[in-house]
């Protein structure tokens, strides 16, 4: 029989990485709390004109679109033309629901509303290596706060939160929207050009500095050279007032490696207004996470200005990190394995299991193989630390592992 | 504006409900762990013939199907001629996805595989009060375990979950496949009629017994009476060895009225081919969970049999039932909100955040109002037990509420 696989680009979680997953997501939901910020919860699914009109950029061509229900043969003819075979989309990302919700909710929240958003997002991106269809998006945003401090706060707790997962070493990036418009300006590329160069500079981590200042001096002449200058340069510009304002309260409450003004960080999605960051860590090429003030978007929806500002945690690569960094959890004494024979009475294997749970111990019940060492062994793999066989003494128990 | 609404039959989780969830969830989760069962995750869409070649009865009606991507107005056509405009489908309950991942990762799980599963699932259902078209489902399913000890296991650490989200009162109702069938036969009921009088047994909690006993007489005369009187007279069929060994042991751990034989219990769904079950609360009509043995599906995929019984927790219904029973969490004193002034500067209030952060305190930031009295109410709504102002002393704190 053929392979049973998860369908093309999407991935299942065995037991070990899962439980992985959900300590991780423990950690940094109960970081966040300790913050203020509120958990929400929105669908997987919105009206596909509410994706296909949203700011997304390249994602737009990555929406999975859900078929409309109830169409006859005839009505798909029609449909098809009209261009709407599908009614519905799987969400690409936390930040238009976000804007949604908070047409639908705002009513009942508080004037400056602090939301976690941790769950699953969909693109239909070429399957690769480390990239799935479907991925774990963890954000905090804050709405309703036209201040600096809503950046300083982000970045603070995000800092925070990988802390909480014994991730050290991570480092925030940052620069502003309009300080890059302000340098292409000033090095005279004009409202035309400017998104053209804005997409050589974001290729900085694929090409390196000298292949996209060869980029710029090869599109705009004279300016390129200039541009090239402010941002790679011997005297790089120096960060705007508000910048630096939040690199110094980062830095005196997180440390003075914790975050760095980068001139040339772009970010590729075009809703930003403000401050734009990322989050690296030496054991990731890419960053493990990114955000920025996005102002014009989540009133959208509402038809009113609302501030936003946020900061998402791209939780596989995370995940990928912790996973590499972490030796498996090594067997625990508290985690038996209760072995039973086919002859041992179910009733009394039951109340072996309870009498032990109520002992504080972590009990799985074990059915007696013939191999008695790969039995071991793979208890021992799960983080068994003991085991115990029902005919024993409910005292007796067998420490697993090579220093028994 | 008209108002924002999440798309039809969806809804979203506002914060005080999406808090409940995930802390139900979380001690749901650390029940079943200490029961031994290990957590997977499988994704939201698998190929749509997996899902329509399965046995989920009237769900396979209600599919969400995901539009094959990059079809051209050439292809839809003979596309939809060839009945395959979509090539994926959103998962309708985890038990087709378990049997899938169990065929995929089989060769890396334990003979005997305990597996929690906490998702959400996915039914075009015509939208309705208190149901919705995106779920929540918590299973557990014990695969490779072909004794009764696996119903018995599953009862019990149900009744256990239950009990750690402080859900008192819930009971089991069992019954077996195997035992309704024969049920049927003695009272002369042939296989052609089988599947119509467990349809009639089926709607017992809708319409009650004398309805179903007048039903079964009028479909099948003679043979209703002696069918009627096995499951509801006054000397009613008694249970099947199994399932007596079943209840006395779930007894001896979790009490006497914790679970009963009811020989009127069908579920609706076809694959069962052993014990039932359900679980049901006074503060719910309908039950809140249920399951049984299903020994021909889990192998369908992978090609040998494997034995395999589940217990499903509905979890949107407890969720319903545990938000009616408890009243929000009160204030607490551990959690702050640190009331800032324009004026003050950024660092200083991100600082002496951490300073209350570092006490052990909760902390949310809140921009001070002109409006006090809605400020403090909102903070206490939100289960914020007293407030300081960044100009304070960091040692004063002023308590909200009425007793303050």
């Amino acid at each position: 029989m053929s392979k049973v696989l998860p369908a093309k680009g999407f991935r299942d979680f065995t037991p070990a990485l899962k439980r992985r997953k959900e300590d991780l997501l423990t950690a940094i939901r109960a970081t966040y709390r300790r913050y203020g910020f509120d958990e929400i919860e929105t669908p997987a699914a919105e009206p596909i004109e509410r994706l296909r009109g949203s700011e997304g950029g390249e994602n737009l061509a990555m929406i999975f679109e859900i078929l409309r229900r109830g169409l006859t043969p005839e009505d798909v003819k029609q449909a098809q033309a009209a261009g709407d075979l599908a009614d519905l989309g799987l969400r690409y990302d936390l930040t238009v629901p976000l804007a949604r919700y908070y047409a639908t909710n705002h009513a009942e929240l508080p004037p400056v509303f602090r939301a976690i958003q941790i769950g699953p997002v969909w693109r239909a991106e070429k399957p690769q290596k480390g990239r799935y269809r479907q991925f774990t998006q963890c954000d905090i945003d804050i709405l309703g706060e036209p201040s600096a401090l809503a950046e300083i706060e982000l970045i603070v707790a995000t800092l925070d939160a990988l802390k909480a997962v014994r991730l050290t070493g991570a480092t925030v990036r940052i620069n502003d929207r309009r300080f890059l418009d302000r340098l292409l300006t000033e090095a005279g590329i004009g409202d035309a050009g400017k998104a053209r160069a804005l997409i050589l500079v974001d290729k900085l981590d694929k090409v390196g500095r000298d292949e996209v200042a060869r980029s710029l001096v090869e599109a705009f002449a004279g300016s390129g050279e200039t541009l090239a200058a402010a941002l790679f340069g011997d005297n790089p510009a120096s960060p705007p007032e508000e910048i630096a304002q939040i690199i110094d309260a980062v830095r005196a409450v997180a440390g003075e490696a914790s975050i760095a003004f980068d001139p040339s960080l772009v970010r590729g999605l075009g809703y930003y207004t403000g401050p734009i960051f990322e989050v690296r860590h030496p054991a990731s090429r890419g960053s493990i996470g990114g955000g920025g003030r996005y102002d014009n978007m989540i009133g959208k929806f509402l038809g009113q200005p609302v501030a936003a500002s946020g900061f998402s945690i791209g939780f596989d690569r995370l995940l990928e990190i912790i996973a590499e960094r972490e030796a498996e959890t090594g067997p625990a004494s508290d985690r038996v394995g209760l072995i039973y024979e086919d002859s041992d009475p179910s009733a009394r294997v039951i109340a072996r299991q309870q009498e032990l749970l109520a002992q504080g111990l972590s009990v799985r019940l074990v059915r007696a193989a013939r191999n008695r060492q790969r039995m071991f062994d793979e208890l021992l793999r799960a983080g068994y630390g003991r085991v115990q066989r029902v005919s024993d003494d409910a005292s007796t128990f067998r420490k697993l592992g090579g220093d028994a």
